[in-house]
């Protein structure tokens, strides 16, 4: 598998991560643009947070692991800068939208701002040991713990105590960020989260009945047939998977690792688009029609999470359905997502594989999922090697 | 034309009404299933408001303006008991969604449940006489005014003073309301809110530079390069403009008639897609990446708005363009959109023309664009005959 570790690794560094480095950076207000045409131009100035605080945490991430590029931190900084200065309401919560000159534009209406600002700053801390980023990471995250039983506050359209389902993405956003936020938290919270996203994904929202994990389920974790019930998101399952594989190895987890591999596979081959290819964006558990109307649409992240897994279970474990995947899987996504002629990767295809959108950048696609998702499968693609 | 008012005639008589009358009935619970599968079977029991009201809303109009069949009252009765039982919150806004029985499922988040559920009782008074529907309905249409400049309440999550574009739909909604409901409010409102609606259309929401009216402008009416503000939505400008030129009509206002003839125009060109055919759903005005998904897909009411209103145009002026028009819209969705073998219409196509969704109701699709369009394409091309 080394020619691919290869591969990644060249797209990593030659094509992807110097489009960000051209084209997003906002000299000056500080932060970062993300919305990027085709070619790299700044379509609208929009400032969304979720992508200032992941943009934040690739670029301290790329600095820590890979090389000590000061260019590389210094946009971290500025990015840091300008969040700190503007991101947050007077509760300290963070702002989902912010104008180019920082002015607050959409309200902290749910908390995964905060999740990737959090992230972001735990990350920049680790490269440059300011106190600041550290002590807003860990305030940021003690606010979600005390938000994450109403994470939408008064936003939530829900009427209280009809439905009431719970949502698999809190949970394991909280268990990625607590892993994220190891060296500034205390091991408890670490452990406490860990255990309790392995049981949520294993005991309820793990649908024995189809071998999946639902969107959304009953407080129980009972299957509920309504909209939200209903709901696949094979992207997230196998993403979440990576996750889980990660907390599995490092508790020496076995039976816990070979299940997310099966989960993995199961939910690749109930997402897989028998007749153009690639992974669909949504199913319904039953088949009925879906309110999504991109249901059928192949998404970026959901193809590189799904290559992460893969190299990750193939390198955990060594399993052969893993290797037959990540090929499957490559062959199918780095011709139609990897732009040859201005870098990085198109967003969102068409059921048939054309871009429905030309950006490289918009509103939920910025710097994070293709450097996240190259750097991954290399390293697990290396460790593999190495082992065998 | 007259063999197209034929055509749409037996649409509507054989093949659309039967479609509702068969399957959407909740003989248990009172109200409509719309959730219904392409052979008409239910597949999701919750119900939402907006279409509870325009089912109301087209069985009363339907006997009221074509024949006065009486399972088409009672059926209009069985959800206006429903929802006078369960669609309202303590300060008698309308609920979004409601569970099959009657609990409160979706908050009234905004004003449209309200404007629909006020649609249908004004309807519903109008073949009955029974004074209970009237009077909710003017309450409904008082409530609606006094939440006019904050729509959303609490659920806006904007931040006020930031951007403040004002939006295109809600104008419209009341001065098609206002008209609805002429035979019982105060003739005072009705000319105050059309006059309104004219001003707000010609004036402040209408572009001169492109000839189209945008979804979202500035307060002075200026344009916003924002991804809201260069949204453009043809198929609503295209319904908008037979709401007015029936205004047209009744002021005998001929400059206007043109102008509303024109801009439809303008708006079809801008919106076919010249590859596949049919009007896409969403454009950038600027050609921009867009937010919406969906942009490139072919929607049920889109197209029927659109004959209705090359209908009328033709009707209203003898426009020869709205005749070409009629005929190339005609062509392309009879053929696409209506089932021959189970009735009712296919909602969502993809943008080379296929089903994307099999449902013949839904969230958002009801009893409700079909019909009504069915009927004013028939009384439209009837009436032009006539005169010819």
């Amino acid at each position: 598998m080394i020619h691919y570790a290869e591969k990644y690794k060249q797209e990593l560094i030659q094509r992807v991560l110097p489009f960000w480095e051209n084209n997003s950076v906002d000299k000056k207000h500080g932060g970062f643009f993300t919305c990027l045409d085709r070619q790299g131009r700044v379509f609208d100035t929009d400032k969304f947070m979720w992508l200032q605080g992941r943009q934040i945490w690739t670029l301290s991430m790329m600095y820590d692991k890979w090389d000590s590029y000061q260019p590389w931190k210094e946009m971290a900084i500025c990015g840091a800068d300008f969040i700190l200065k503007h991101g947050r309401d007077a509760q300290g919560d963070w702002y989902f939208a912010l104008t180019e000159d920082g002015h607050p534009l959409v309200q902290p209406y749910n908390i995964f701002s905060d999740c990737f600002a959090g992230m972001g700053l735990g990350a920049l801390y680790k490269i440059t040991g300011a106190d600041e980023y550290a002590e807003v990471a860990r305030q940021t995250f003690s606010r979600i713990l005390g938000r994450r039983n109403n994470p939408k506050g008064h936003y939530d359209k829900g009427v209280a105590g009809t439905r009431g389902l719970k949502g698999f993405a809190l949970p394991m956003i909280l268990s990625n960020l607590a892993l994220e936020l190891e060296h500034i938290l205390d091991p408890s919270i670490i452990r406490e989260l860990t255990d309790e996203v392995i049981h949520e994904v294993t005991e309820v929202f793990y649908q024995r009945e189809y071998g999946l994990i639902m969107e959304h389920v009953q407080q129980d974790g009972t299957f509920s047939d309504t909209f939200e019930g209903r709901l696949v998101n094979p992207g997230h399952i196998i993403e979440a998977m990576w996750f889980m594989m990660d907390v599995a190895y490092r508790k020496q987890d076995a039976p816990l690792m070979q299940r997310c591999v099966d989960i993995a596979i199961q939910a690749l081959e109930f997402g897989w688009d028998a007749r153009y290819g690639g992974i669909f964006y949504f199913q319904d558990i039953l088949q009925k029609p879906m309110q999504q109307l991109e249901w059928d649409q192949k998404l970026w992240w959901v193809h590189l999470e799904a290559l992460v897994c893969m190299a990750k279970g193939l390198h955990y474990t060594g399993d052969e359905r893993c290797k037959v995947w990540f090929e499957k899987l490559d062959a199918y996504t780095f011709p139609r997502f990897s732009d040859p002629k201005y870098g990085e990767w198109f967003g969102y295809l068409t059921r048939q594989g054309e871009p429905l959108l030309t950006l490289k950048g918009g509103k939920w696609k910025g710097c994070f999922h293709v450097p996240r998702a190259l750097l991954k499968v290399y390293e697990a693609l290396t460790a593999y090697e190495k082992r065998s």
